[in-house]
């Protein structure tokens, strides 16, 4: 099984190592994630048939299973859903790939950061019921991407980094002593609670991609345009994928 | 000016958005930085050779300044290193780069992780004695690199992670309740100092060339291996580039 990074919006974020994946693939797995994530489905899509030469793979779509969003064990939730989730891929490349097949999944970003994938690969394999080899083509991160259309760097001189999620962030809070934050999976625009803060925001939404915004200043600034710009971008597209970098003033 | 990620090591790593600026060029920029990074050098003009169709741009080598490595005031002795950097490049874009030239530089992994390019450009911009635009092309970074070589995540489901540096390792700690860390220009294994508790490491080294080395598992296991073979290739090869995720074991 190839897990193939192939880099967050761009088709040209794609690498000489991902396009050599691509093209020894028999079979790509592609979970259909429900209307709001059909662009997702149709930027793999130009990806597969941009950089394969022989177009004579085949696809295989499957249903993604409900995740329930409103439990409040975030982590037991997404533990339940996962397992639903690996049942499906367990059966599928059981029963999809011959003796030698090569599959892949083709997944956005970089399959390191954020991304349930190697997670359920990895419980496949704890079942012992199936047995694969596992290679991860590394890809370019929503982060590389957000630090790049933005023309900064990510960590200042010497200094630390934190990534984290937008709940965590509101839960924890971020302290004057902390290093700079990058905030992923953030629905409900927790960076709005510090607005307060000498804090400057670099923002972005789907990067790389043509419907990409970028809305970068001090946050007391810019937070209401993000939130507005945001709001009605989701609106439109019905979906939205978006993070940021946070980063204390300096005194 | 192009600013090119061209990943962590392995030319396969280069995207496809690199290869056309690599392709839009006219000058390329490269800092000699002296016996112990030729490998470094030799791997850049690689890359040049390999993806520019035109093999008739030019390369401008200049001699990196002396850095003070021995200086207690880190941030200072590389702020004043950078200065001098800065006028070396100021000078060169000036005089190598017509009115509508196009020069590069090509950065090692990603040009927004723990590279000192972008500062480089910002710092000559705020002189205002040369005005040019600044593209980044975002690379695959070690961290993305040392996690696909490994398979691993980089973060746990909904966890946070955190960025940092050898020197603050050794000067911070690791707290029990920290999220896990990446680590990098840690030249002093400070690693070790942890060999006592409950915590993995995922380690690398040379990341994606031919030269690579892995080592993965309990600290107090494998930390004698990792500075044993750091130090072995360190003095075969005369330098070493690593990084490494440390992850605390599940109670």
């Amino acid at each position: 099984m190839l897990l193939i990074g192939i880099g967050a919006g761009d088709p040209r974020y794609v690498t000489q190592q991902a396009i050599a994946a691509l093209n020894a693939a028999d079979v790509f797995f592609v979970m259909e994630k429900g209307a709001e994530k059909d662009d997702l489905v149709a930027l793999r899509r130009e990806v597969c048939e941009r950089f394969i030469e022989d177009q004579s793979y085949r696809i295989v779509a499957v249903r993604d299973p409900e995740r329930d969003r409103t439990a409040a064990a975030y982590a037991s939730a997404v533990d339940d859903w996962r397992r639903a989730r690996a049942e499906i891929w367990e059966r599928l490349i059981a029963d999809e790939l011959g003796e030698d097949g090569v599959g892949a999944i083709l997944v956005w970003g970089d399959p390191s950061l954020y991304d349930s994938t190697l997670t359920i690969m990895d419980s496949i394999l704890a079942t012992g019921r199936v047995r694969f080899g596992v290679e991860v083509i590394p890809g370019i991160s929503a982060i590389a991407a957000l630090c790049a259309r933005h023309a900064i760097a990510l960590n200042r001189v010497g200094e630390a980094v934190h990534i984290t999620t937008g709940r965590r962030l509101a839960r924890e809070g971020f302290a004057p002593n902390a290093p700079d934050v990058v905030v992923m999976l953030d629905a409900h625009c927790s960076f709005d609670a510090l607005r307060g803060e000498p804090i400057d925001i670099y923002w972005g939404a789907y990067l790389g991609t043509p419907d990409e915004i970028l809305v970068a200043g001090a946050l007391g600034e810019v937070s209401d345009e993000i939130q507005r710009v945001r709001a009605e971008a989701r609106t439109r597209k019905g979906w939205i994928m978006d993070t940021y970098l946070l980063r204390r003033q300096s005194p």
